[in-house]
C-alpha cells in the first residue's frame, strides 16, 4: 500500500465550462485513522452534473466545495484500514470519497456494498443516480399507468433509468436526448417508446408526434429551452420533478425561468424540486425494487468509463457537451 | 322591469392595457327563458385579474371571449324570471353573467345567495376570491402552524384573505402591496404581522426583516420580479401555491420566468398551480369556515366598488395601475 494520497483539489472558480487550470494535482501523506473511520482506497469516483454546482460560491443544498479542498466527489472504493465496528478491511463501501487515492470516511457516511454487486452497479443503477431516477419519478412524479412520461437528458445516468421504470410502472415513456446513436439506445435496448434527438430534429413537432395524449410527467433534467418546449405539451395536473439544469449550469450570465412559466398556472402542474439525499431513510425500499428490476432484466445501465483520475476535470465537462452515455464514471485504481 | 338587455361586448383584441375602444356598447332584447334556466338582473359584477387573460386569444383553462361576445365576469343578480325547479323570482343567485344587465342563465351555474350574505360578501369573501384564497392557501400552500405565509397582491380581494386565513391557522402573515396605505390596512386593520410597500421599499431587505426564519409559503398572485425576489427568501421545502401573475397580464412581448428558477430545485420547493373552478365540490367545505370566521369577526373584507356597467373597462385596469384596495366590484343596477 502506497503511503502517498494524490488528490486533485479545486484552485479557482471556474467561469463557464471548467479547466484543467481550475484544479491542482497534489500529494498528501496517508492521514492517522481515528476511531470511528475507515481509510478507503478510491477505485472509482461518479461524475454528476451536480458536481459543477458545487464549484460555485454560492448557497445551496451543500455548502460550495473551498478554493483547496479536494474536489468532492461520491466513489467506491476498498476498505484498507477500519476502525467502524461492521466494516472490515477489504469491504468495499461507497461514500464522498472525493478526487484522491484514499479517503477518511466516518462510519455513518459509509454505506458497504453487498457481495455481487460490481462497483460500476454501485455508482449508477444501485447508487445515487438510480435513486434519484426512482424518488424522483415515482415520488414527486406519481405516475400512473396508461400516462405518459417524457424525460429530458434521457441517455444520461439518471435519465436512462427513469424512462425504464415508468415503462415498468406502465407508462408511455418518451426520451429526449442529443444524437440518433443515444436516440437509438432508448429505444431499441432499453425500451422507450420513442425519442426525440433534440440536436437534429424539431422538439415541438417531435413532441406532438410522441406524446398524442400530452405530457403527464416531465422529469426535467435540463431546464432551458427544453423545458420551455415542453411546457407547451403539458395536459392538466400535470407533474414535473425538477431534477436538474445541465443546460444552465456552465452559464456566466443570468438564465431566466421559463417562458412559458404561466403553463404551470393554466394546467394546474405542479414543479418540484428535489434532492436525493433527503430520502435517505427510504434508500432501501429503492434498493430492493432497483435490484429486483435489474436481476429480472427489466432494468439497464451503460457505464462510460473515463481511465485515471487526472483525466477527471475533462470527464466533468462531457457530461454538458453531450458526449457520454449513460452513467460516467473516472477510474482511479 | 326593461325589454331591453345594455350589453359590453368585445370588438378587438386589446394590446397592452385594456382601452374602452376594445369593447363595444350594445343593446338587445330580452331572450327567452328555456326550461331549466333562469333570466336575472344583475346588480353587481365582479372584477378580476384574470378577466385580461379571457381577452387574449390563447389556449388556456378557459376559452378567450370571442370578438363580438359579451364581455365574461362573475356577478350577482336577482332572478326576474325562473324555469327551474328550486329557484325563484326575487332569489338573488351569483353565476356568470357578464358585462350586461340581464342573464340568461342555466340551472347548474346558478349559486343561490342565502338570506344575510350581501351582494358584496357574495362577490368576495364568501365567492370565488374567498374560495380561491382558501383552497390555494390550505389545499396546496399546508401551512403549518409556526411558519411564515408571504402573500403578494396582498391589499387585493385574494391577497388580503389570504393573510387573514394564515393569521387564522396560527402562521405569520406578511403581505407585499404597492404603497403606505395598503400596508397599514394590512397591518392595522387585518391583523398581518408585517407589510412591506414594494414600490417604496427595498423588498429584498424588507423580506429579510420582517422573515426573520425564512418564508414557508409564498402565495404568489403577481409573477414578475417580486416572485423572484422571494425565490432568494424561501426555506428547504416551501410550497408556492401560483395563483396569478399579474405583473404580467399586460405584457406585449414575451416574459421570461423567474431568474430564481434553481431556488426550488436548491430548497426542493413546490410551484403549484390552481384554478379555484377545480374545487367546486369542496365549495361547501369553504363557504362553513369563511362564514364562520366572518361571524367571529377574524376575516374582514373591504369591496371598493365602481358604479356604473359604462366604466367596466376602466375598473379592469385599476387592477393592474393598483388603484383598488380589497375586492373590486361594479355595480350594475
Amino acid at each position: 500500500m502506497s503511503t502517498v494520497n494524490r488528490q486533485v483539489c479545486l484552485k479557482s472558480r471556474p467561469v463557464g465550462m471548467v479547466k484543467e487550470s481550475d484544479f491542482e494535482f497534489g500529494e498528501k501523506a496517508l492521514p492517522e485513522v481515528p476511531e470511528g473511520y475507515v481509510l478507503v482506497r478510491t477505485e472509482m469516483v461518479s461524475i454528476d452534473p451536480a458536481m459543477r454546482g458545487w464549484l460555485n460560491d454560492v448557497k445551496s443544498y451543500v455548502p460550495p466545495v473551498q478554493i483547496g479542498e479536494v474536489m468532492r466527489a461520491l466513489g467506491v472504493g476498498t476498505v484498507v484500514q477500519s476502525k467502524v465496528d461492521g466494516i472490515k478491511e477489504g469491504d468495499r463501501v461507497s461514500s464522498i470519497l472525493g478526487w484522491q487515492n484514499y479517503a477518511l470516511v466516518p462510519a455513518k457516511m459509509a454505506e458497504v456494498v453487498p457481495e455481487g454487486v460490481s462497483n460500476e452497479a454501485a455508482l449508477s443503477v444501485l447508487g445515487m443516480t438510480g435513486r434519484t431516477a426512482y424518488f424522483g419519478l415515482l415520488d414527486i412524479g406519481e405516475p400512473k399507468e396508461g400516462e405518459t412520461v417524457v424525460v429530458s437528458g434521457a441517455a444520461g445516468a439518471v435519465g436512462s433509468m427513469v424512462g425504464q421504470i415508468a415503462k415498468i410502472k406502465g407508462c408511455r415513456a418518451v426520451g429526449i436526448a442529443g444524437g440518433a446513436d443515444k436516440c437509438s439506445w432508448l429505444v431499441d435496448e432499453l425500451g422507450f417508446d420513442a425519442a426525440i434527438d433534440y440536436k437534429n430534429e424539431n422538439l415541438r413537432k417531435r413532441l406532438k408526434e410522441t406524446c398524442p395524449d400530452g405530457v403527464d410527467v416531465y422529469f426535467d433534467n435540463v431546464g432551458g429551452e427544453i423545458l420551455d418546449t415542453v411546457l407547451t405539451r403539458i395536459n392538466v395536473g400535470a407533474r414535473i420533478p425538477f431534477c436538474g439544469a445541465i443546460a444552465n449550469y456552465n452559464a456566466t450570465e443570468p438564465v431566466p425561468g421559463p417562458y412559458n412559466y404561466a403553463s404551470i398556472l393554466v394546467n394546474r402542474a405542479k414543479v418540484q424540486g428535489f434532492i436525493v439525499f433527503d430520502y435517505v431513510k427510504r434508500y432501501g425500499e429503492a434498493m430492493r425494487d432497483m435490484g429486483q428490476w435489474v436481476s429480472e432484466g427489466k432494468l439497464k445501465f451503460k457505464v462510460d468509463v473515463v481511465d485515471g483520475l487526472e483525466n477527471a476535470p475533462k470527464a466533468l465537462n462531457m457530461l454538458f457537451d453531450g458526449s457520454n452515455t449513460g452513467k460516467l464514471i473516472v477510474k482511479v485504481a
